[in-house]
């Protein structure tokens, strides 16, 4: 289900603008050199290589995104965790980049519809999801540099992922939450589904959060459950102090 | 030999004077806020705590540092070698990340002298320089930022100490690569050292080498044999395709 082969039939320069546009959605930006971002999705099994005979694959990249990811998660929970001692960020970082999650970062935007190889993708295994979302900050990195890099990182890894009460196992799930809450409150509540589509192959749900006929959170994910979820979280961040006080 | 004890008898911001020279020279800018590189150097048995009553030391900063310091070396070595896989690229940013080297790195900044601790500084053991070394290069980044932070680790780690051949393994010593081309051409040579002194506590020597009584290289490093390797180096560099002809 690679787009190289999609579009076969069309022109190199054709092939070049949908991939561009591809791209930028995911980016927020423009690319700058897209040859970094094909280069991210090139699998070994593809057998190029470079002008100077080097094997082209987006493993270099991946250690560097690597590199990139752990520091821009560093410094976030240096800052926001500021009672936190040193094995404390170790760890807390350690559960943010798992292999889990940077697999589930990689699935959600359906990096793997870019991945030029000979072998059929249905034959990799579930890492190579995380690993060519780890290129492709490593190529954003090459593209447009440390600032760049981070405000990806900020957009589509800390702003909707890295939940700290969470993360230390405070939370173990905001649904679970806010049903206890409006249970002891005598609240009624329901969650609903608005919207269900596929965009580009990647399915979308789309789930609001009444509580007493008022809607008071909204969410979009993957799955229902994380939409769900992902409301749940919202309408705790908004009624926190009053839950808490409760 | 803390500074903070040296000066104990002076005013505050007389202290503060003196460690914004001395921390200025080794960055070779300005620091801003000079509480974080105060904070680099705190050990926690000094038993200090910010204003919310956490406790204050070294370790949150070298945690940061770490992260800052592999991914600089990450992009480094990443640009540096085109035809390293990531197999390469990991083995070779171990080697140059190092405990050893990093004790090393700390020990030729003579960072101890800034420690502020309960503990007497020869009661610590070896790793105490690598890790306030990377504790100061957390401080830069929260000061001024990644760029600053390159910047830095380019000047005092890639320039003097990152040489890729010989991490390959494909150089043990230029001093002798640089005897065995003497020997084989039959040139006389000699090292000799010009200067020998001690600044702020800091043995620094200066040696310089000699082909057929002509000086083709000096260098300047904390022992003796350390500056005869550096000159050896660049004399290398220099000579580099003379000598591979031969």
């Amino acid at each position: 289900m690679s787009i190289f082969k999609k579009i076969f039939k069309k022109s190199r320069s054709q092939e070049d603008g949908i991939f561009f546009d591809a791209i930028q959605k995911i980016l927020g930006f423009p690319p700058g050199k897209l040859s970094h971002y094909q280069k991210a999705f090139t699998h070994r099994s593809s057998g190029k290589t470079d002008a100077t005979g080097n094997p082209v694959s987006y493993e270099r990249l991946e250690f560097l995104g690597d590199a990139m990811l752990s520091s821009v998660i560093a410094a976030h929970l240096f800052n926001e965790v500021p009672h936190g001692d040193e094995g404390y960020l170790t760890k807390m970082r350690s559960k943010i980049v798992s292999r889990e999650h940077l697999n589930e970062l990689g699935k959600d935007l359906d990096l793997i519809r870019f991945v030029d190889s000979k072998v059929p993708v249905q034959h990799f295994g579930e890492n190579i999801h995380g690993n060519i979302f780890e290129s492709l900050i490593g190529a954003i990195y090459l593209d447009k540099g440390y600032f760049f890099c981070e405000k990806f990182i900020q957009k589509k890894v800390i702003t909707p992922y890295v939940d700290i009460p969470r993360l230390e196992g405070k939370v173990i799930s905001y649904k679970s939450l806010i049903i206890e809450w409006c249970q002891k409150e005598k609240r009624q509540f329901h969650y609903d589904i608005y919207e269900d589509n596929a965009i580009d192959g990647q399915r979308l749900f789309g789930v609001k959060l009444s509580i007493d006929e008022k809607v008071v959170a909204k969410a979009r994910a993957t799955s229902k459950k994380k939409a769900e979820e992902k409301a749940s979280q919202r309408a705790y961040f908004a009624f926190q102090e009053k839950m808490n006080k409760k």
